[in-house]
């Protein structure tokens, strides 16, 4: 059960200020969502995410199915417990990563597209590794091999033995490559799958419905009119908006205003330091993504002077703080020398460092632009 | 500069207790020395090993010439301003990972032989991959292949640029399967590098000469005659005893006779669990060993239960705390079914969970084991 009133209304955008009221306490919106893909953020504790200001976490229901199983996160005392994270969390439906393993696996293509690409997927041209039915998606265990089946009923099952504040509902998120008739047909087979899983819901956890449509603006806005029209608790915006970042502005457009004002809206995986300001100012209320800490892994340190690449020699020598406007734990007690070496080491509290950072910039930022929507500046 | 008293002397034993006060701060002994092989115990911060109550770490000479070089220790402003550590530190001399390459490769053995091994090494059988004169070694750096060369002067200078309390000498090292006579004829070497690194030292720091001569009686008895009458500031206990637990305890009685009485004494690169009472007893001040740390990032936890595998899955549906004796921050936090997921899943969190547990549980052991020789029950 969750509660959302938007408390102020940008004059400058459609940006909003918001409180999210959940089981497990409160948040303002907008906020970022860090990603505990396994029920972890990836080379932290759970105290450390804390104090990286951090006051929503999304966990994976695809990865937790798998390992180590919803069973096991029920009879744990369900997930909060599990991972010692008392504030609010969500879980996406395990859609995405269900039909990645089919179109990633064929095309070597994610959810965010590197370089353009010739490929295109059809209603003829299907994944190969997963089977889509009415039913939902057969499927091989990445783990074991093992055949396994995901449908609408299967994902809110999951979700709610995890036990997270708000459940996703389970949709099809089409590739960046798929064709107009390809992904209508998804997306009438995703907005079918929208009511199975508002019909199994047993518990009185938040469910979200999903937008998708991919990268047409028509089936964006039919989309949007119909998971609107529905009785979610919230909304999510999911899938491929196209390359160019003012197709995300462009579609954030024209799908908020068919969702109701009074409801949260979840933006599914975006969420670039750049697209931030956009994101907001679109009136999303909350976002996840992988950014800070998929970069902190890779060396990669958002900074008040920009970008780092922490595994630069020449930081071997830089006797100054990561960010000497960072007030964060890693900012306060290394140096970049110290950083660097400890990433050209392999070491692995090098990740934890630059983790902990980047989650704390992120979160500060975000911070910083509700302060300019509260101003009416943004 | 160092400063070493013994408090108390165990009635029941040779076990004593001591003040050993450096540069960064005073500690007990006996004391454990946990391994900060790259400037860092591997998964932790700084600040989370003061939690674990080390007292003392020891940093590998070798590893940093290599990375990062000891001219950016020395522009950081020593290895204590560099890693964030004001405790006392130790280095090690790098004698035993150079001889290492040789050996290491040649036979595929270690420090710690896992299984009796047919393999000799003689004067005619010497390690290929490193080439030993009369001034040291020369080696190709596992880092890029370039060509090294490293002896007691060199050593003394890269310790010296690295800035710990305490140095060692630069020592031969012996391989386990080394017979008589090349251990013999090492050992010589290993007493004229000894001067060598006395003459050499031209700062304050503590410098500890090293007792060798293998598994071999006479020649640690000799070793530890020879090294006892230099003025070193305190003595180190080096190389292989052989395979036996009871071989340890053996030489150990025979070596430490011959040392100062007033002198701090440390035993490296051993200190297995049921090791340590022995270690104490025999009068030995520190010791340091990575059992804990390594032993941690493959999944074993050393509790009061008992060593536990916490890759086993029955530890999934395991509610109860890691050890529920321990009041550490890993087990008032964690439970074991999550620190199984967190290993199953590949998750970096869990390793350091354990590093912090284990090295936690080590360093308590110390202090009870302390505590009996102040009662003179050890």
């Amino acid at each position: 059960m969750i509660d959302f009133k938007v408390i102020h209304k940008s004059k400058k955008s459609n940006a909003r200020i918001g409180i999210l009221r959940t089981p497990h306490g409160e948040i303002e919106t907008p906020s970022f969502v860090g990603v505990a893909t396994q029920a972890v953020v990836k080379t932290l504790t759970a105290k450390e995410v804390e104090e990286t200001k951090s006051q929503i976490l999304i966990s994976n229901t695809f990865h937790l199915h798998l390992k180590p199983g919803e069973d096991f996160l029920k009879k744990a005392g369900g997930i909060h417990k599990f991972m010692n994270w008392n504030k609010p969390l969500m879980t996406d439906s395990g859609g995405f990563q269900v039909f990645s393993l089919g179109f990633g696996r064929d095309h070597g293509v994610g959810k965010i597209l590197k370089e353009k690409s010739d490929l295109k997927v059809t209603t003829k041209n299907k994944p190969k590794n997963v089977k889509i039915t009415e039913d939902g998606v057969f499927f091989r265990s990445p783990k074991d091999g093992q055949k396994l089946f995901i449908g609408p009923k299967e994902s809110i099952k999951i979700q709610e033995a995890i036990g997270a504040d708000i459940m996703f509902a389970f949709d099809e998120c089409t590739s960046p490559v798929a064709d107009y008739y390809y992904t209508k047909r998804s997306l009438e087979k995703t907005h079918r799958w929208a009511q199975i899983c508002l019909d199994s819901k047993t518990t009185d956890q938040a469910l979200y419905g999903i937008v998708q449509g991919g990268k047409f603006e028509n089936l964006r806005t039919e989309s949007a009119k119909y998971i609107g029209s529905l009785p979610f608790d919230g909304f999510g915006i999911g899938g491929e908006f196209g390359d160019e970042k003012r197709t995300m502005s462009d579609m954030l457009a024209l799908t908020l205003p068919h969702l109701l004002y009074e409801k949260p809206v979840h933006l599914l995986g975006i969420g670039h330091l750049e697209d931030i300001p956009e994101i907001m100012k679109s009136g999303v209320d909350t976002f996840d993504c992988i950014v800070p800490t998929h970069y902190a892994r890779h060396g990669v340190a958002f900074t008040s002077e920009g970008r780092m690449d922490m595994r630069k020699s020449k930081y071997l020598s830089d006797p100054l703080p990561l960010d000497e406007k960072c007030p964060c734990l890693t900012c306060i007690t290394y140096k970049r020398n110290y950083i660097t070496h400890l990433f050209k080491a392999d070491e692995i509290t090098a990740l934890r460092l630059l983790t902990f950072h980047n989650l704390y910039y992120f979160n500060s930022y975000v911070e910083s632009l509700r302060e300019e929507i509260k101003k009416n500046a943004l």
